[in-house]
């Protein structure tokens, strides 16, 4: 009888349920849901209003969710309970929230469920901006060993940026909380009722090095006396590392999933970490972009290269072994997103709905008739900020070239382009300070389905990109690593090295770059460096003096 | 009996005519009239595609929509032919035609009707950007004495830089023409049956000189070897000043236009020159901005300035006795335009469509609740190049600080902001070169219609501004103009001065600077001034970059 293993991904918007077989990766169903309350960037739902740059979500919906898409999924296979030997979930990051002594979110207590920072600050919540340029200094004044490990910045997204934002806006809640937890780790306490914290997560996103730890609390307390001690205070919980089972399924969590008691449930894993071993990559060489929402760069290395600009660099971090890279464009689909949503004229609409397509492809089919260089725009891909290799929530997005008669499927070119060039600075970032990149795979929603897009990538990294087989790669990682958590004697696998060759991989068919359009893309992508380099390295610091002029004006 | 004067004003889209009552300036009827055939900016009307950067009109418009809107609204004014005393005309410029000995219009002859240099070349057709850019090689390397009345820049709007364009890309129809002429002393022409030519527009748009002359012919001769003789070949016709009679409407244009043989017709006038009499301007120290489709910056000093990045300073060329300064923004109106038909999602559509009232009107409601720096963006408004102060027609829009809340009104809100930044740099730039602007007076539709912009503009000159009494000055001013060429003795005016004084002048209330706006627009202000040096002036040309990799894209 087959044996199977279940992935859950938890994304930005939404979470994916994927049901596998062991040994051959095929993906027998899966089911997703979006999460009731999304992401709540304007106000909570009783409509207590948020700054600018908050980002918050409800865990709540995190476990009405994972119950649906699990036993769905598990429905649709027709695979019974007992063929499962494992499961694994992966989650975006850091994307953390308080919790109470019970593992209680303090949002689900009645008393600070009107307090923001009560809720969990999603990834993309840059509102800590302050709090990591108060790192960034100290760190570098102290000449911290950690610092080089992150390209030499820490992101606004992390970990203590978003602890340190809540004792100085919110100390009621900082005093209330037994631990701020990233929401990867907290659903697997409530799958399997451990505290356990993925060594993955800390590494990339709370400055912890295998071995050695935290920064020391001479660090904290130069950031602010009552940090001293906030490893020790707040992060509570066994630290384990990839590929370690956290535990097994609680009678609750079984009624919850309709997954036996007792099934082997893998440590909390990092979405586009979990993707690279789905890709088939277990060995240096090769790096992944997983194309979404935003998009990660995961790269691998046998040597340590500090990197300026990147997210980080985490021994065992993406597989055990390797030294793991991180780099990243904190809004791709994003970005289209806000234009299609924002930009784009009835006109359209109306074209778009009597052709019954949606507005993405409409504009596509237009943008796909123009040649490179044609629309005269040039953009600048920083409509959430630059995560590599700036490390600069504050910066914002640019596009220059308008005329009298650009039209909307130019802008949308552009903002596709725009990303692109941006993916460039990522892998050129990466061979000029020593981590190879022979080859490019890509995966994520964009990878998958616009290849009107994709082609713009190899014509603009003028380089072959490989997709991967699977469609929902971090589910499949997911599910991969819940197989290794139950090990190779109940099933499962010995380690993720023999899971990737099984059950990961990449398409045939790659994306090959036109030497005619890459050779346009050439010169614009010296223009967009030239930019990127002029706002982005403080030269004209405009887009931070907007932000100043425009905090004050609220 | 009252007595009436005429005027007619030709502007991008429309034609427009007035009828006022001499004495008062009272505006009794008008009646307008869009173009049939519009501005041609990408086919011919038989689908003959045209290049970036064209704008063509076509002659017959003009007349058909002469003579509707002067026989209506002396209809509607009830006024009969014998009671006008004269009219006038303006018109857009450098708006030009190729002509025939005839004074046909090549493009009306059957054998050119295909063929796009034929056309009228409206005053925003900016294809001759290479030919401008050689005759201010030309110029400065030979030093010419009329260059520094120029601002240092000849503008690709200007009547010399069409002409060579169709010499170089259409010698037939260069040596076909008899003459190429202003569309406004075209219609004249068929007005009156006399062939003049208005020395305002010839002083601004072709380098002419009241005394001097044009450019001698060596500068032609140094451009190319078959201009030496352009002045006397393509330019004949009888130069006349501001203010002068050009000859009387004869039967065939009494047919047209239901006036009387015989009545007096003005010499024409460009539409923004013609404004500052009918806002009662006569005297230096006040400076009229017409905000329209486009801005025209209109101001008087007894001396001769020599200002950088001017459209020109012309003795007696506004008003007779006095310098008369033009400067201007290529797009203000035509931004906004562009953004509503572009750039506006359906949602918003819908809502304006719900509530009865246009886009323009939702968007500024929606803007209007934003204060200043609140958006966080910041834009040139350079969606059809730059005039003033950096005479560059190649350069392009630009907007930055978007974040993925960013709202369209938001984006509204900057394009009129930086239409306003581009206004103060006119006038800066004026008062650092010896022109006094103590006063500032506006009209043109925004002008009139407006208010929320009109107060962008006073916070951002942090000054009054006041607002003509006429909502429609350059008709006025072409009817005062009329009036003038009819003389006092038949019931007009002696002279420009005296028509201003009882016919001219602003409204009562105004415009006051708000000065907690003022203080952050200062800001905002510093920030777009670096930006507009660092694209405008040549330390990153990458506007002009792209336009080069998108003219070889085709």
């Amino acid at each position: 009888m087959s044996k199977y293993c279940v992935g859950v991904d938890f994304g930005t918007l939404s979470a994916r349920a994927l049901v596998a077989e062991v040994g051959t990766g095929k993906e027998v169903a899966s089911a997703d849901m979006d999460y009731p309350h999304g992401v709540m960037d304007n106000c909570l739902m009783d409509g207590t209003p948020l700054k600018p740059d908050w980002a918050l979500q409800h865990p709540g919906d995190y476990i009405e969710c994972l119950g649906y898409v699990v036993s769905e999924a598990l429905r649709r296979a027709r695979v019974s309970p007992e063929q499962v030997v494992g499961m694994g979930i992966d989650f975006t990051s850091c994307t953390l929230m308080p919790v109470d002594g019970q593992g209680m979110p303090l949002c689900m207590r009645g008393e600070y469920a009107q307090n923001p920072h009560a809720y969990v600050k999603l990834w993309k919540h840059h509102a800590a901006q302050e709090q990591a340029n108060r790192m960034n200094e100290v760190a570098q004044r102290r000449n911290e060993a950690f610092f080089p490990r992150y390209g030499g910045k820490i992101s606004s997204e992390w970990l203590f940026p978003k602890v340190w934002q809540t004792l100085e806006e919110a100390p009621e809640i900082y005093r209330a909380a037994d631990a701020f937890v990233e929401a990867a780790d907290w659903v697997i306490f409530r799958l399997t009722g451990q505290k356990t914290r993925s060594e993955c997560a800390l590494g990339y996103k709370a400055l912890y090095r295998k071995g050695a730890g935290f920064p020391d609390s001479g660090y904290f307390r130069a950031l602010d006396q009552r940090l001293e001690r906030v490893v020790e205070e707040k992060l509570g919980g066994e630290i384990l590392p990839l590929g370690a089972k956290a535990g097994e399924i609680t009678p609750e969590a079984a009624r919850l999933t309709g997954l036996l008691p007792g099934t082997a449930v893998a440590v909390a894993n990092v979405d586009a970490h979990v993707s690279v071993p789905a890709a088939g990559i277990t060995s240096p060489g090769t790096l992944l972009m997983i194309i979404g929402t935003s998009t990660c760069h995961m790269a691998l290395s046998k040597k340590e290269c500090l990197v300026p600009g990147i997210c980080g660099v985490v021994e065992d971090g993406v597989i055990p072994g390797l030294m793991g890279y991180e780099a990243g464009q904190s809004a791709v689909g994003d970005q289209l997103n806000w234009f299609v949503k924002n930009g784009v004229p009835e006109a359209y609409a109306c074209q778009a709905r009597e052709e019954g397509i949606g507005l993405h492809e409409l504009l596509t089919r237009k943008a796909s008739r123009l040649r490179p260089g044609e629309s005269g725009l040039l953009a600048l891909d920083w409509w959430n900020g630059n995560r590599s290799v700036l490390v600069d929530g504050a910066l914002s997005g640019m596009i220059l070239g308008m005329t009298l008669l650009t039209k909307p499927e130019e802008i949308y070119r552009a903002l596709i382009e725009s990303t692109a060039y941006g993916s460039r600075m990522i892998v050129e970032n990466f061979r000029e300070h020593g981590v190879k990149v022979d080859e490019l795979v890509a995966c994520g929603g964009i990878a998958q389905k616009n290849p009107f897009a994709m082609q713009i990538y190899a014509d603009v990294l003028n380089q072959p990109i490989r997709v991967t087989r699977s469609t929902q790669s971090p589910a499949l990682g997911s599910a991969m690593f819940g197989a290794v958590a139950a090990g190779a004697k109940r099933g499962g696998y010995e380690d993720i090295h023999q899971a990737a060759r099984e059950m990961g991989g990449v398409k045939e068919a790659f994306y090959a770059p036109n030497p005619e359009s890459a050779k346009v893309h050439e010169r614009l992508y010296g223009e967009y460096k030239r930019l990127h380099d002029y706002f982005g390295r403080g030269e004209n610091p405009v887009m931070k003096v907007l932000r100043q002029i425009r905090s004050q004006a609220f």
